[in-house]
């Protein structure tokens, strides 16, 4: 596998508060990923250029935010036949779910891999567990997260069990 | 206004037995149509290409109806300046909801013009209210129309009268 | 096409702060537009006498908001034959979901096309693009709009570039 | 009170199926009724003729079922100062809530008494505790109509009782 | 008709905030009322007691106001056949829909008049609707209310009108 | 722990269809059951004494199942301190959500235990596990009741294996 | 019964805002509680040794907070017989169907005794509930605390009445 | 990269029917798989068990299909990490929606890559996807099937273009 970036794209600078959660894990995880804002709707010809480059560009996963109807992930799996993750990003009416809706309810031959509402930080973390599928020192880390995660859950037990007990 | 054709786009030819009422009322109001089986997600290219010509090629408005995760009438809309109708197709879960809430909630810059699941022949009936601005006969059938919907409901209300009287 | 004036109509003053929007865009592309204040169930007759003569005035177009149970886009939308755009308004119960199912359901006959909740602008702009029709200059202004935006998303994408280079 | 009428109003002959358990009630309790097939959107200005006239025709409550965007019962509302009872009707998606949203979410000022999806049995034994108000023998009916449901229960019980002993 | 009462019930102090607008469409109309705190869940038995009682403690309708698993109308409503009208409140979690379905999906047999979410206010207008059809100076004091409402339209229909005009 | 039967209770006749997979459960594991249909809004005084009486008369655990506004559950958990269990019954509209939100969002003080959507037989099994807690031979058959659902589902995994060879 | 404990599980700490409800009624009962932060999906293994020795470890019953998709409760139940209490938790988006639904529709054969989303107070009682069905001194407590949650409401009653009376 | 099995879990036997499109689409493209019935609450200890070793097994993907409150892809993605797709499957209640819910709002940390209701396909496409990062003749057949699948809407738009004429 030579391709080793992951693109994290978003449909609105606004959704950047959400996605930075994405960038996080993938620095995190030592793993290369360039960022852009392409909209489905406002920059068509762009997203499509996007996705029908994506792969001689290097890169070997779309992460793909969007809100409202969110049309941009499936729209670059519809002319990519890498795997593309989907964020639903909640806006301020119906509570997220029509963008979970637009996302996940993809018609059969084109999928897209949809993560929680603004779970973007899943949408890495599940990018990050394709490529360790060949990649040893990425699935090492990828171990060493989910053990450091337990942990916290740990130190938080103790935490709550000392708040309780000195109520 | 030279343009008098409306274009009537589906994304799966499962979609014809909702989407022929539309063809049902533009035959009937003597509308010029074209009807194609494009897919935003199996045929994306076609569906940008249909998109960018649709002015060119003589078409006034364009109805796309579309089920489940329903991208089409939001990619056609984001590459023509010319009114596009969504038509929401109900299929075999979440009722509807899922196509309404793809094809309604477009962001702010690019709107469609949605009716409601399952609505195609309203789709062409407000194809034909948009056409008939500049269109003095075909102003004079839709208001034609309108009475002889009105006409129905008055026979219909005697023969439920009569139902009632004869219980 | 004689008629180049928009109808915006809104069921509450306390809509305005969501329909203003329209008017933004409306004022933006130069079109010519009349705001009332007209409520289906508390001046319904003012609403009736709007829609019957909203052809006579001069209006091309009707755009309504309205909230809760929105009867005002259809209401209208059964005494015209002018294209009626329907916004649904967000309240503070039901996230929205009780508008938008108000005014996009509406039953065959009677189109109402409807928008995104809140998506006042969309109106406006699918009011353009319907009067874009037989409008060549308008139709050059919706073009030049549409590129506008992409520009816009363009130097989004740059800047969500260096913010995310200078972490 | 001299008015003693219900009307009866749906706004389809398809909703006939549903609506005659409000008139097999009244026909029990002996409370006249007329009924009448009466669109919103297809014939509002029978609609509105209609509520205006109401009151003068001798009607005391007036029962309106609708399905979809059920503007039926507000518009009669909007003229009328008589209770006005909606039942919302499931048609063929969205199982009966957008019916229902578009009836009970009334904003202040003009209220229709909703009861459930398809709930035309309830309509009228609302109506009937209307009138009986000021009706003793209609307000002795009713209790007796009580009794009865609640003997039925008992002999419901009694027979999946036995059903029960006998497997 | 002697009963002139209007009993506004509700399932906690808490949704007094809700329930005062509609003491204020009573006082307004000069209706005498009464209110209590009645939980059917926690004072079930006050609730019955309450309910069985109401009809010969002077009261002609009840409007009942309860949050979440909204009971209190239905138990109400059970055990009494005055017109009993349900307010759904809405609370922390789901928008209020849990109240709004807990009330308005009455089994056959036992109705409750279902009106807005916290809509308090459209409750008082149906009782005193209800209570109009035997009292016409009551009668009177609705269709003069209905006026100042669309009077009140107007007036906001020109503040609009000028708040545009002066943009 | 003397009280050892568990009650039945169904607000409608109709809805034993669902409720005898819970009178199944209880056979299975010899724990005496009684059977009653009591309406919570057709025969509330009847609920209401049940309730009352419900411990005295040797019942440990009361299963409650009921439709649309489902308030058997909570009216029945009004008056006893025993545990409830709610069981929402689908019905026509609305996908059983309704019944469910009826059930399940009691207000804080009194609980009742809700089990899936049509879900008798997992309240039959949460009633057993409840009274098991103090019978140990009802505890040693639970134990053996779920190893051999674990071991049916072993038997089904093998049939659908070789299915799939098969092919 | 020997088992005297509540094990009182959340999936994250940021669950105990909501979930010490519980801990609060069962110290007012005086029943012996253990809090523990688990996570059924950050550490699985944890959460199935806890459900495994639950019993061992003196529980009798076990109540369990989750929000998003909430496996805990449905994950502790699959791996023992005692009564499993289930919390959903409101989180950011969604109003707390998704845990709501994640939790409540158990399959059959694993029953979780769901309560209301943020219903941390109920399932505290409902372990009481279940407790006393084995302590009498429990039970004598759970009636006191009915009555005296009645006597609250007719304060609150008392202090309506007045705010009401003196508008 | 070695692992080149897909696995297919479903949590009953009576998900096979929508999981078998999965087996199709994998035969198809030569893909080597394993099906296993695994229940995450009826065998959760098996569920365990095969995803702690599912690496060492040789799978390099995991499909999970489950329908109500499907636990099974969350309970397996905790425990393995490898990707894991997950596929609600529509049950008798509620559309699906609680299985869509039940396995895409998993929290932060453990991600499941969740597609469509009943979008077993799609699921085996994305497996196929992911595998062909790493696999050139993977690759080469997923470009062969979209393209196919464009030809095969071609060849319905042909046939719906005829029919449209011969009407």
């Amino acid at each position: 596998m030579e391709n080793k970036k992951v693109a994290i794209l978003m449909g609105s600078d606004s959704d950047y508060g959400v996605m930075k959660d994405a960038l996080n894990i993938l620095r995190k995880f030592g793993v290369e990923f360039e960022v852009s804002v392409i909209s489905a709707h406002r920059t068509p010809e762009r997203a499509m250029e996007f996705a029908k480059n994506a792969e001689t560009q290097g890169f070997s996963v779309v992460i793909a935010g969007a809100g409202k109807a969110a049309h941009l992930p499936g729209v670059i799996a519809a002319l990519t036949t890498l795997p593309v993750i989907g964020v639903p990003i909640k806006s301020s009416a119906l509570d997220g779910l029509d963008a979970l809706l637009s996302i996940v309810q993809m018609p059969p031959g084109v999928p897209v891999a949809t993560v929680a509402i603004d779970g973007a930080k899943n949408a890495a973390l599940l990018a990050v567990e394709i490529m360790a599928l060949n990649d040893p020192g990425l699935k090492a880390k990828l171990k060493e997260y989910r053990e450091s995660m337990a942990r916290e859950v740990v130190v938080k037990d103790e935490k709550i069990k000392d708040e309780v007990k000195n109520v």
